[in-house]
């Protein structure tokens, strides 16, 4: 009768917990420095809020083609152009409801119930609840220090060797280390999933956002791969929900179909607020540089306070950083650092199961003013 | 390796393809008369577009918490006592990605893979689609003029002895018909289902607009009924992607777990919005109004076209007519009817396969010129 289904039983985000937590001392009137959200502290860039009045203006904001506005499909397509130097038709470019919907969209039609995903650990924990809610597989590999924290064409073929693998889902830069895949590393993971014969799922959300080196996109490396992308990190467009993939020829139309039916159309008030964000450069640009500013930082204070063991810091804006040093169980410390010096973070066992307790994740996205704070306020807690 | 996989293989929705044909002709200078989208033609109310355009002016649009904006929860809450005297507890509301989000929570989280739901036919494509998609077998229960267009106990009773069901999905007023559970048989029917032990889902999308009779709410008579709503239809928000749904007491964890991986949150701009729809009943009354007067037109005239057996309208903002006199092809019937006399309406086969082919929704959310202009262009055509 009425009980929860048995694919229901996902675990919660531990960075919400923290978030409400937060919210409710906020409320109470303490001063809390938030570390904890993975989100821009900035609004989305003027020319992109004019574009919203505007299509307010218009009045009515009806369904859109499931594969999204055309005009902004185009838009798309220009900067793929632009940014990586690829031709991609327009055809094969779909807007999404963030990126939620585009990792929802390529399980279900690229994959088959009891299929294998692989990804690499610490990562973020929507995928794997979003794969066993859909009757995937996550087979985690962890990464460590030994391949600077990515994953390596040798890990994925020890992995595959074990029990074979139908697709692999990577993030570069990646949520919750920030560390970026290399042009040379990203290549040859690409090129050694397809040799397995293995599908090449890459979330690029976090493209835009580079501090070291150059994010490649999978496409220039396989024409096959899956690649999702979001409106809500560089461009500042979180709470709006808007996304788009680039599919694979074949798979345009069963994913075109899935979209009907599950999302008619992404929000279409965001559509057409998102195609002015390609016009936003160098209001995007400051942003980006407030994070370089505040990553800098980071890492010149955080290993003077003893977290001194920091993931490599390519690209997003996060922190990754061990607290081994101060405790085993970095639930309670995120809590105890909530509760006693005003800053949240995530522990990072939202992320790794089997290391996390010896990890927090700490978001740069707020302000130079919070990063100065947040580190004083770390300073003084932790003598 | 890359090939689509087995349960994306679901139907396209043939009201789309209607719809681009149309667009086309459109675009090439003919004029077109829309009856085959299921949207308003009217914008959001005013105070709606002022809300949006108020959270534009206060700056970020962040992510919400996955159930929602706590004050859109209070208020829903609110309109349940108002529309049905009933006491929902702001716990159990959950604050969708329009009701498209609120099936798929529905289906993942309260039935496992396998699982047979049942659904009156005709009934809208989408469920079928997202069930095969999600694993989940449909059972259709054809339902015809013998039981005014509805699924009864005894129809239900009959399949589930047949193969156990566990699950019902019922919209009332229904799309495509438009037809409504008088508050008797819904009473019987959502009774019924509780006693066998199957999980009624309720989809009231339609509520609000109700020309004979009075539309209950599904929980009136069962708490543990799941309940799906949207602000598409009555309060004219269809491309904001927003609605709602009442949730039993032992699925609210899950459901909200299976949210935050899959959704983040609902559009924070259109949660904001929607909050203001609440108050613009004078409006959305009005708006009513006119559908009812083009209600009355069609049903005045339809049938002297020939057009000489339609299902009961009680609701919503379809007429759904036999077209058996004019052809036993009504795909072949809506090119024509596009083609020839400039009209667009959406064939049955895509909300009942056995015998859609003799059916045809005509839309008349439009306004009251559009209906005599298609009214007479059919006149014109059908001689």
């Amino acid at each position: 009768m009425l009980k929860p289904s048995r694919r229901s039983d996902v675990e919660p985000f531990l960075a919400m917990d923290v978030m409400s937590d937060a919210m409710e001392r906020e409320a109470a009137g303490a001063r809390v420095v938030h570390m904890e959200v993975g989100q821009p502290g900035a609004p989305a860039p003027a020319p992109v809020m004019a574009a919203a009045r505007a299509a307010l203006d218009d009045g009515r904001i009806g369904y859109t083609e499931a594969r999204g506005l055309s005009s902004l499909r185009h838009r798309i397509a220009a900067h793929y152009q632009a940014a990586y130097g690829i031709d991609v038709p327009e055809r094969r470019i779909m807007v999404t409801t963030g990126s939620s919907a585009g990792f929802n969209l390529a399980f279900l039609g690229a994959f088959n119930p009891g299929d294998r995903i692989a990804l690499p650990a610490p990562g973020y924990p929507a995928y794997r609840n979003i794969l066993k809610v859909l009757g995937l597989e996550a087979v985690e590999i962890e990464v460590s220090a030994d391949t600077r924290w990515v994953l390596t064409p040798e890990l994925l073929a020890r992995a595959h060797a074990e029990k074979p693998i139908q697709g692999l889902l990577v993030a570069s830069p990646a949520n919750p280390t920030g560390t970026m895949m290399q042009p040379d590393a990203l290549k040859a993971l690409v090129e050694a999933a397809r040799d397995m014969g293995i599908v090449f799922v890459s979330d690029e959300i976090y493209h835009g956002l580079v501090y070291e080196g150059r994010a490649d996109c999978a496409l220039q490396y396989d024409d096959n791969a899956i690649v999702i992308n979001s409106f809500s990190k560089y461009y500042c467009m979180t709470g709006w929900r808007i996304g788009w993939m680039i599919v694979p020829e074949p798979l345009i139309r069963p994913f075109e179909r899935i979209s009907q039916s599950l999302y008619i159309s992404a929000p279409s008030l965001s559509q057409r607020a998102a195609l002015a964000a390609f016009d936003a450069t160098e209001e995007l640009e400051a942003i980006k540089a407030g994070y370089a500013r505040n990553r800098a930082l980071l890492l010149a204070r955080m290993p003077a306070l003893g977290f001194d063991e920091l993931l490599p810091v390519d690209g997003a804006f996060y922190v990754y950083a061990s607290v081994r040093r101060f405790t085993n169980d970095s639930m309670d410390f995120a809590r105890r650092m909530l509760a006693e010096a005003g800053v949240a973070a995530t522990p990072g066992a939202d992320f790794d199961h089997a290391r996390g307790h010896n990890y927090m994740r700490f978001s740069f996205a707020g302000t130079e003013a919070d990063m100065t704070d947040a580190l004083d306020r770390l300073g003084g807690w932790l003598k």
